[in-house]
């Protein structure tokens, strides 16, 4: 298998992604939010780009059955039923509930990601269940990390660095690009000090200084889920258990 | 000093340069060739974006003074006197001569770091002076890596990091992005077994296999001039001794 990561969604311009499988990461918080619904019952997550798209799209279920969820740098917006924070996307909220979601760059890398043959959403909560989706797929990889305003950030570079460390472990030989090497390097670091990212990543210190450490701790807790939302035809639901993992998360 | 690492180019585009130190980084091969150009006694660099930009800009120069260097897909131009290998530019080649020097990615990468206060050229071959310089300057920093085709070199993140380290060892504080931060952990792993780069960079893989491992050793020589090569006005030159390192080169 071939890997390779964009470290922003802009890094995608000059990589043909058909054919691939392609597995999307904003770990602080979009990705785990993502995750975090799905494992929690979530019926389905439509991602779309703005929060007017959001509302319009809503109309067409009945009331009770939609949810409209995101954020705008970093805040809920105005009128939706839940923000950017995992800590919100519970069982009792969002069970056979239909979120129509939208983030600043989660989404954006997600619609990004569209073109390639199959699409995942990973965080660090589930890097174990997406790595075993991926090599089960068979196909090239590409992780396309979200960053921070069109530069790399720190928690997405280390998610992707262990997403393919679980694949080194699995699939022989794992082909790399220098960007999927730097990844691995990275994880190395941090993979066993997953805290120090509370630090010495400029989004998690900006969250941190607006209240969201709670959000923050939720996004680390390493593979305790084994849902892999996968997005097909704009609609992201949970991959069939027996693509993903052997393991249940529930 | 506050210090951020583009990975390629693009990278630049959400980020001002303006009032900053920018340093460019193309290790293998634009950025040595240029280094070792100037510390062999090269009068002035003239970067261009195309090979007809360089043939024209050669007609304002007697043509005893002048060279024309470069390459296109890593191999040199038809009718050019030198190519894009730093053992091209002996001084017997280049003392006291005008080079106009075009390459793939390394001139473009000057260009797009052109807006910045003060630009100068870095390779591992001249780390330690360049970080002497950025740090004389006392601005913000942004390093500017040429990368490969559109992604993350990693032959020019761990120059980076290695840059970085460098500062770090002299700037108190230094206040990092996460790209710099992940520049620096690539640059720990392999600053002490530079010789890996010749095997994970895919760059270096493709060049190897075109017969250009005696270049690639060049480039990896670590720290051996003081040189640093500085852009202003659209052309090349040392940096006055006073102002760039303690050390002669020569």
């Amino acid at each position: 298998m071939r890997a390779h990561v964009a470290l922003t969604p802009t890094d995608l311009s000059a990589h043909d992604l058909r054919g691939r499988t392609a597995v999307v990461i904003d770990v602080f918080r979009a990705s785990t939010t993502v995750v975090t619904a799905l494992a929690n019952g979530c019926r389905m997550l439509i991602p779309v780009l703005t929060p007017e798209e959001a509302r319009a799209r809503a109309k067409s279920f009945p009331p009770g059955e939609v949810l409209l969820g995101g954020e705008r740098r970093g805040e809920p917006i105005a009128g939706f039923d839940l923000g950017n924070s995992p800590l919100h996307y519970t069982p009792e909220r969002v069970r056979e509930k239909v979120v129509i979601f939208t983030t600043t760059n989660g989404t954006r890398a997600l619609v990004a990601a569209s073109p390639a043959a199959a699409t995942a959403v990973c965080g660090l909560v589930n890097v174990e269940a997406v790595a075993a989706w991926a090599q089960a797929r068979g196909h090239d990889l590409t992780v396309v990390c979200s960053g921070e305003t069109g530069a790399l950030s720190l928690e997405d570079t280390v998610a992707a660095g262990l997403l393919l460390d679980a694949l080194a472990g699995q699939a022989a030989p794992l082909e790399m690009t220098d960007a999927a090497r730097a990844c691995r390097v990275v994880a190395a670091h941090y993979g066993h000090r997953l805290d120090d990212l509370l630090a010495h990543s400029s989004w998690a210190r900006q969250l941190i200084a607006r209240g969201y450490r709670d959000d923050l701790r939720a996004c680390l807790a390493l593979s305790i889920y084994a849902d892999v939302p996968v997005l097909e035809d704009g609609v992201v639901t949970r991959a069939a258990a027996s693509a993903a993992t052997p393991r249940s998360s529930r």
